[in-house]
């Protein structure tokens, strides 16, 4: 018995080690991997997830999908993955090359072809938003739809409000978020103390000498370093791997609750805002769970507030093994 | 040795929770009080501010401003403090009647004359950004400014986003927050558990069995009552007590720093919501209170993050007794 | 030689007429037709194109396409043009059902297939915008785009500032003004005055006597019926002939110049007004056709602000002989 | 029998002008002008408007008002005006200083002092805005409140969709529409084609041979250059002295009708448009000023549309003499 998965992804370091964590799971097995354009542009996106395809020695097709953003323009991180969104390490061009027809394509086929699919988004939701919109009754046919983005405390990455994600396509991200599939919204702000990689990891990581120990480090190099000079503190953070354990095991993420969510896409200073109904309850500290909203729609999203921070490296490390 | 106040407030139950700090207060000499429209309409605000001064044996001149927020409808919310926004008990009319003149003529007038003043305001900011658009030459005469209002973690209380008193006159608070006053931001989420008088707190308070501790519990009942319809907890929040604590004395609040603050004015989805630049930077708990800004924006605003629960109780005893 | 044509229509009663005129047009061989949700709901709109097609003895495949906007909620004009979209006249279902495939995919195959196509679009632009961001490529085959839609001299129908059609899925129609499709932008006020068959037309199209000119009548009558209660005038506003006679035979448009057009996606107050930047500089009326950009942005549409009116009539009659 | 006038004014080149047609129309009294941040900073604007007094051997106090906007930030026009707003001749400073006391307070002063006043804006509305926040009831005592502002016909001089005066403080605007003054606006465009002096019209303004004359054209050089570079003619185009002649003689203007106009404060793109309500509903060119609105909003400002050119002319000349 194995799960179905099929993994939207705009390759760069982070996304690399969340590839290799579905890869290398046991009981899973990734249908197809689509790119998208975000923290790199698109042919280096699919470029990344060839040759992360490869050191894992898996056999997993990789579409090529939006090279832009519904509505906005393009906006790239390489000054925190680097130019390559790999560290700039110099890594061989992949051997293979991406598979014929359009990652949107693929998306709606593979979804159609495998009912209860896990759908796993760990960059802008372009690809993701095109495949609803085409083909609205795919969203059925998808068990969880785990997305890495947005802030649910609303503390942002690439402003104030929004996390980059989001920020890119917020466009794309309403629609998803509106779409129907069944979401779980795995913020970034869980990176910022829990999945992050301090110093005693990092060590523990390079122990583990291994080809994918090493190229977890290396490929992150250059983030590590930016996420220094941006915040005076040495780790490195993986949000995309969180999203990527909470696919593999639910149980990781240890409190999650339904909201409305909905994505700004009106305003500048508050653009791809996530923005969590979420009025709190409690008086006491039992109750801090119990939420109650201010407005009166329906929960469309499942948001991870909090994840098993040791359970996370755990198995993180045991995939690099 | 006294201190000069001088408070703008819409005057409700927990508006006048804070007046009666301030009047009882030993050292404080408040000067002038200024009503707006927000929590009820501007003639009930007047009438419940002077009634709450008569309360006190006070003799502070109150002078109505704004009846309507800059450029939104006026919204009051009497569903949550009753009609006459101290809870429907049948008070008695005020004796004297409000101050000759206008409430943005008398901020202007009386900050000019007490240099070093501070500014508490427990309402939407229309009257004091009236004011410093009409006479910026008073920014710098003003000592400290308390705000109530905004929500520093976003989670709103009138919308998922925004707190009630920004939302009212987002305008006016785009301009307050800029105008150069020293802001010192006391969001409305430090009274969702700590400013919260909880079960025991209210005996405690019944118990005093003063005139004014009575008239605290009853004027806040329909507060109360529609906080447990609309949240499943009991208890007594009391935003304005808040401000005023620590405006009266600082050291009640144990964690406060200086970030820029942007207002919402352009999306209703986010309307009035306090944009904090607060990127966090810590990987471990030391360096939780370092943060370092997404934007390169000059901090604008001192934002309270934390209170020391048990002394704000204390000092709401205090003048209760 | 024959001109290939592409059609995408939320057909109701003035698309009906525009297909008839593409066609009954000697030269011009209708590829496909996809329908849009729009005027009518999806399935509706499909309906009636398949009816248009077989009343025209045409043998044309028709597509069904995208069922809602892309962000927004659906909002359909039944109130104008009947429950059916055809003046609820009663008209049979048609007796062929819509081709296989999807409108996306359609027009993606068909414009590959015949580069130089010409594509004209009657309705909100959700296709063509789902088209282009999956397969940019195709965007250089196409020779010209005719949009109907927007109101270039900003008098809205739907709201003061904008235009059904683009106020229906204005993200859409951002995207297809800026994605390098040759755009014609035929705006909805060419039919306020010139574009409108007033009682001495209707009594010239009855007097032709054939089963088009009848249905063209009787399609049409409700969206008379709304326009005199709404307006108060007497006439059959035809916006989607405008457009497609302009696609037809390109003189009729009588004055026409390049600008920078934007689409409002921000505000709801100008939600969907086609901005264009057209900054006037002429003294003398020798010189109203010259004009000026205010902001300093390529032309990306080719407005047409004229349309020589008897001619028009003389090609909308031809088909309907 | 005289008029009372109040003008409020961002004094620069084409203000001068309308202030000169003011103070020296035979049946109008000016009580008083008010200055504002806007085409110049403020203090610029009120030397301005002291030279324009003494120039016209009048006795006027000029009262300084709000040196930025409320809530956006300030932006000149010295580009098109000259640094010193009045074509960088030179002008002496004036002799005397301005009134003591602010503009705001001398608008509501002024107005409660002279019921039936006429009031003319020729800048931002900031100083508007502000006295009718603060003092509401002077609304119901002016009799006429002509705005140079906005432009009806959506073509903008900054922005494609905006005029400098509005969109410079929308929210004031706003405020100012919304107020219940009984607002008629007068739209830039007005002076694209119709009050603006050709060269004609310039030989015999220059022929007058009085300083005023010699005045009006040579502090109006700089904006004469500057709109040639812009727009390729040569003209000078006087958009305040249009609002002044229909304030002066209200028949100038030949075709007005009333609408809801709304500013748009929400979107960047079309930041300060105003929004006319004015769906067309005319079949034939009698019935072209017959209007229908689309939204169900009162009307709220009187639109000019038309000017009598030729009037408008000679109202100028006269007052050149």
């Amino acid at each position: 018995m194995t799960r179905a998965f099929i993994i939207d992804t705009d390759t760069a370091s982070d996304d690399a080690v969340a590839l290799i964590m579905a890869l290398r799971w046991p009981d899973v097995d990734v249908k197809a991997i689509t790119t998208v354009s975000g923290n790199v542009p698109l042919e280096q996106a699919t470029r990344n997830a060839l040759y992360t395809v490869e050191l894992c020695g898996a056999d997993v097709p990789v579409y090529a999908g939006a090279a832009r953003p519904l509505v906005r323009e393009p906006s790239h991180a390489d000054w925190y993955h680097g130019k390559d969104g790999l560290g700039d390490r110099g890594y061989p061009p992949p051997q293979r090359p991406p598979a014929a027809g359009h990652a949107v394509d693929a998306l709606i086929d593979t979804i159609n072809a495998h009912p209860g699919i896990v759908l796993v988004t760990l960059g802008p939701l372009t690809n993701v938003a095109l495949a609803v919109s085409r083909a609205p009754e795919i969203v059925s046919k998808v068990s969880r739809c785990i997305v890495m983005g947005g802030a649910a405390c609303t503390v942002g990455n690439v402003t104030p409000a929004a996390e980059y994600n989001i920020w890119c396509d917020p466009e794309a991200a309403r629609i998803v978020f509106h779409s129907g599939l069944p979401v779980e919204m795995v913020g970034w702000e869980l990176c910022r103390f829990d999945a992050n990689l301090l110093a005693v990891d990092i060590s523990y990581v390079r122990g583990l000498d291994t080809p994918l120990a090493q190229f977890t480090l290396d490929c992150n190099e250059t983030a590590m370093q930016a996420n220094f000079v941006q915040t005076g503190a040495l780790g490195i953070a993986l949000p995309d791997p969180v999203a990527m354990a909470v696919a593999l095991d639910p149980t990781i993420c240890t409190r999650r609750s339904q909201h409305w969510v909905e994505v700004e896409t009106q305003s500048e200073l508050t653009r791809g805002m996530t923005v969590v109904d979420q009025l709190g309850v409690a008086n006491d500290e039992r109750n801090r769970d119990l939420w109650r909203p201010v407005v009166s729609q329906a929960p469309n999203v499942s948001v991870c507030w909090e994840i098993d921070t040791a359970r996370w490296k755990l198995a993180l490390y045991q995939v690099l093994r």
